[in-house]
């Protein structure tokens, strides 16, 4: 089966590719399956053969240029039609597997592709009634092309507070769309710079009796199909240079007066008569408001899995850059590939081990979201579908955090680990860290997502204390807070390395975390409240040390947790088993070794042994792992086409191609166009000089 | 005296500018004194004044320009002669100003300015002799353009490992410069790529009797100044785009053959006769080859200090925008400033109490160099100047990475902090990351310059050891070590918020995390020699959690401990003291927050109370000095002119200002002018679907 995946050039990685201690091809197949692998690879060739994705590595490409070549892109990719709506319903998994491909050669045009098709489709599918099916259809033959409009100028994180208004006019059974004044503007909408013809609009619902009834979203013509002109009363434009993703327009926009019929409401929520009367099927505006922002939790699952792309890609270019670039020696004349020197394992095999773990997460995460919108979408209502929406809520929202933040640390630690070769735009590293930035603080800043999680984990605590309740949740994230006094009262009873070899450790310490965190974040809740704070008080004055922490823990023991299952499952293949349990129990010790104060502060922790065994631990795990992480790269890299890194290519002639390619750069070798400027108009120093 | 500082604006940041504890213009006069307040008023009006530096926030300017610009600036600095050099000797300090002043504005320019004036010129003058006077007065007025060409592609680090060679020839009295192979091109030299007319190149000096004398410098011509035409043998160019800094002209060259006169090798610390003798002051090759890199010393220390000067201005920006940002609240309809959050207060505040630590330090470091570079040009040969050469590099090396390190992630902090409006290029945050950047890996890579640090440090505990010599520096920075076992034996006393107010404790704490450390180093580098590993292996062996972490508790300690002293002067204004010492208790605590697991680990703490009263003791700081926050930004902030920053600027008007520049951008409103991509040309969808 792994006959169809080609071989990799051979040159100076060979040496490491040889001493890896399980064939590459056996991996990729494991973590991808052999239709994945096809998708991908159809998808690669098509890209590397079309003359309208070519490019060359480090090119400076104006921002305009960009927008252009990514719009004409995404129309190359209907063209494409890699994935019929037939093919992702069949295995939804498949649309996570092109958003990678698209994504792993630029994320602005997965970014645009998926926002009209994805987050402007799918939302007005689903929060929608049949009589918006045009606004479905549009958008697949590109008649249409849609995007998401919520975040304002002065408000994102606090999506309550948004402030257009769509006031219902019964006279003409329109609503008028209007933005109370530019701080209301919407902003940061992604595809509205240059290209939407139809934004999806959140408003404040106004029925003629003066009523707000809370956000609503309404599809809302912003530009003529025909001209791409703006449509009267709208003020749309091209919000300018982002620090990454520029081949996203990203716009704003500006109502006034801006007339949609009544049936523009997408209605599912809530909807209002041609009289002018309020209804919904939901009783609770918070369940309302819950409900209609439902691909939030979509996209913050898929941010998760997008961040973990991007550390993947640039672990490849830093672990083959590491292990053909030479530096110092024990003798002269005798250098080492700097992959051989402790610091640099310890910098980059952990993140590699991280990789292998989010990988795995970001797998069975997604599994249980299909779940969940299959629930939703056959309507289910059980006590269990409820349950199962915000165990998974909180999940997405720690996990979107915790994954952003490993990449954008680990795309880091990368870039500097190459050195100052990291720092040529040509190697990547920087448009990796610049597109991934976005992930840290979009569909909702990270640490204001880990508050929900940490909400999460507290109510659970909450209502055992009131009823004594079983902990039990649908995927089993929480049960072992129910033994929360058995796991509080253990202490760590590893002796030896080969004891932390063996990831149940670091499993162990995170379930004792945990609760510690729980329960101090309780009573640092009680604390302020018996100070007089109210919850909204009280809960901020928690966050830090506390809350965040909890989160934080809660969301690396699960994925410490289901990697660790994976490795010891049975259909895992044997000789794949060896390198990916050092790399769960390297992962494991790694991310706890963030916590340690806390496991000291709390006793797990005690004497100076703990520490020095679980460091010990560490670097041998990461001297154990050194002479695989080459072939661990190669599992999970893509093309070269796709890298796009001189001194990743998987041939590992790092000069060479960096070389050849600086030498090839535009104008590298001619003189400027400026050069009289030097040569004849001298200076005269000082003739500026300003009065003292 | 402050009078000579306008006024800040009046708006929305008002609130805070008047609950500060303090006045902003005396903290600013107390930290830059009215000479360099007076010099950085006279760069920043005559750049605001001329058509040449105007520009707009987030442009898109293609790489090509900003080369061309960034030339047209530097020559401009000809003509302006901010500072002279009979200025520059009088007050070395100016120097340092005037190269912050042109950074804050925009780094390739003041990288530009200083590598030819700076590290060409100074290196020509310190290296050379009489005979190179014309290079160096050729700097001086433009008719020699400069550039420092030591890292070639495959050596950076492992600077002896340069393989250019320049061989001597009796017969024509020249030195013939080749470069083996393109793997030894020089290659990431500042101005190299566009304007460098000559080159100081690092190689390999052989004599015709085949003896190699190691690494000399040869001042090399590269481009013809009369038309910038590179000279025969010479393949010179551009690398390219960058992460940043993309105003300099980073560049290659390969040297095949060229002829230069025996005259152009720099003679200082060694020379060859007419007839091909070599000739040295210097009997250990090490110390001559020591002596010939001192510009590097330099250039650390003033790297620490770009690195702050970066920091200063994203605090500055995510400051102001966190006190004008309002998102949720107590209630509905009132929400609050960012800064009021426990969370936004705990990322931001710290970097900005180190900030000010830092600007104390890098003042402090930068007159000890002085110090150093007056002895070396008077010739002193004591051994106080040769142990103050030790103890600079110790400082130097650790505090550029310390810095550097500080300031990367306290940038992303704030762009982070400032939400999705900081992922906007034109509010400066992402160039300030970028252009900060390599601050991290050029003039040694981080984490190997702080093995320079641990080394120092090991060296005195042998040294003690050894022969029980007093330990005593001539900075006093290691004069604590003496006490060893005292400060060994010490725990931590403080039981109270207000004790751990005071930086007294900190400091305490740091300096048993220093003696535990070296120690812990000390044993762990035996342990590896006992185990039969050489001084290399031993040493690359006992980085990670050993000497990495000691040399970063030794600047840390060194940083905090002079912040002290500063905020305790007699000369200190009272009415800053109070907050300059909040300043420094919160920078205590929170850097030694980041060994929490050591100082638990060796016993320095133990149970749960040391934990947790450090951190109230954080938060308490932190929720103290809010108030302060902006005034603090406002002490240490530019020209709005200079920071570039719609959020930022000292109005404090948030929206408008960044709406009005969203709204003029360059095309901001107008269709693209590929409409009609999308208007007529609509794809076929599925045509080019690949067969399966």
């Amino acid at each position: 089966m792994t006959q169809q995946v080609s071989d990799l050039p051979s040159g100076p990685l060979d040496i490491y590719r040889q001493k890896a201690s399980f064939p590459w091809k056996d991996m990729r197949l494991f973590l991808d399956g052999e239709e994945a692998m096809a998708l991908k690879q159809r998808v690669f060739a098509a890209m590397e053969n079309d003359p309208l994705f070519s490019r060359t590595p480090g090119e400076d490409v104006p921002v305009e240029r960009m927008r252009e070549l990514t719009f004409l892109r995404v129309k190359q990719l209907f063209r494409y039609d890699f994935l019929t709506n037939e093919e992702a319903l069949a295995d939804p998994w498949k649309t996570v597997v092109l958003n990678d491909c698209l994504g792993m050669f630029d994320w602005s045009l997965a970014a645009k592709f998926f926002l009209n098709k994805g987050m402007f489709g799918a939302t007005v599918a689903s929060g929608g009634s049949a009589r918006h099916g045009k606004y479905v259809h549009g958008v697949e033959d590109m008649t249409t092309f849609g995007c998401f409009a919520l975040t304002e100028l002065s408000h994102g994180s606090n999506t309550r507070a948004m402030r257009t208004t769509a006031t219902y006019q019964p006279s003409t059974q329109e609503f008028v769309i209007n933005s109370p004044d530019f701080e209301a503007a919407k902003f940061w909408v992604g595809n509205l710079g240059k290209t939407a013809t139809h934004a999806l609009v959140f408003a404040q619902l106004y029925t003629p009796d003066g009523v707000c009834h809370g956000l609503h979203t309404f599809v809302v013509p912003v530009r003529d199909p025909k001209t791409l002109l703006a449509l009267p009363g709208v003020l749309v434009g091209d919000m300018g240079k982002k620090l990454g993703q520029n081949g996203l327009d990203n716009g704003f926009a500006l109502f006034h007066n801006v007339r949609i019929p009544r049936e523009n409401l997408l209605n599912k929520t809530g909807d209002v008569t041609p009289a002018g009367k309020y209804v919904s099927p939901f009783q609770d505006p918070d369940k309302r408001f819950g409900a209609s922002l439902g691909a939030l939790s979509g996209g913050r699952v898929s941010i998760a899995r997008v961040a973990l792309v991007n550390l993947k890609l640039a672990l490849t270019v830093a672990v083959r850059f590491s292990a053909t670039r030479r530096q110092f020696g024990p003798k002269d004349g005798m250098e080492l590939p700097v992959i051989e020197y402790q610091l640099q394992q310890w910098r980059l095999i952990p993140y590699l081990a991280a990789a292998y773990a989010l990988e795995r997460f970001s797998k069975s995460l997604f599994d249980d979201f299909v779940e969940l919108r299959v629930g939703q979408m056959m309507g289910e209502r059980t006590d269990r579908q409820a349950e199962l929406g915000r165990e998974i809520h909180a999940l997405a929202c720690s996990s979107k955090s915790s994954a952003s933040w490993t990449a954008q640390r680990g795309i880091q630690e990368c870039r500097e680990a190459c050195g100052g070769h990291g720092y040529l735009a040509m190697n990547r590293l920087g448009s990796l860290r610049d597109d991934n930035d976005p992930n840290c603080t979009y569909e909702g800043d990270n640490n204001v997502l880990l508050q929900q999680t940490s909400n999460y984990l507290l109510a659970w605590m909450d209502a055992k204390r009131r009823d004594g309740a079983r902990i039990r949740s649908p995927l089993h994230t929480v049960d072992f807070l129910d033994h929360f006094h058995r796991i509080r009262d253990g202490r760590f009873t590893a002796r030896t390395i080969d004891d932390c070899a063996d990831s149940a450790v670091a499993l162990a310490a995170y379930e004792w975390l945990v609760c510690f965190l729980l329960e101090e974040s309780h009573k640092r809740l009680e604390q302020h409240r018996t100070l007089g704070q109210d919850d909204f008080e009280a809960r901020n004055n928690s966050q830090v040390y506390y809350c965040r922490d909890l989160a934080l823990a809660y969301i690396e023991r699960c994925c410490l947790l289901r990697f660790r299952e994976w490795t010891l499952r049975e259909d895992t293949p044997r000789r794949l088993r060896a390198v990916l349990g050092k790399l769960c129990a390297l992962y494991g010790l790694w991310s706890l070794s963030g916590h340690m104060a806390t496991l000291y502060q709390g006793a797990f922790l005690s004497g100076r042994e703990p520490a020095r065994l679980i460091q010990t631990a560490i670097l041998t795990l990461c001297a154990q792992l050194k002479d695989d992480a080459v072939a661990l790269a190669d599992a999970v890299a893509p093309p070269d086409f796709i890298l796009n890194s001189p001194i990743g290519n998987a041939d590992g002639q790092l000069y060479k191609n960096l070389w050849s390619t600086v030498t090839q750069g535009r104008r590298a070798l001619e003189r400027p166009s400026w050069w009289k400027e030097f040569c004849s108009d001298k200076p005269a120093v000082g003739s500026l000089r300003p009065k003292l």
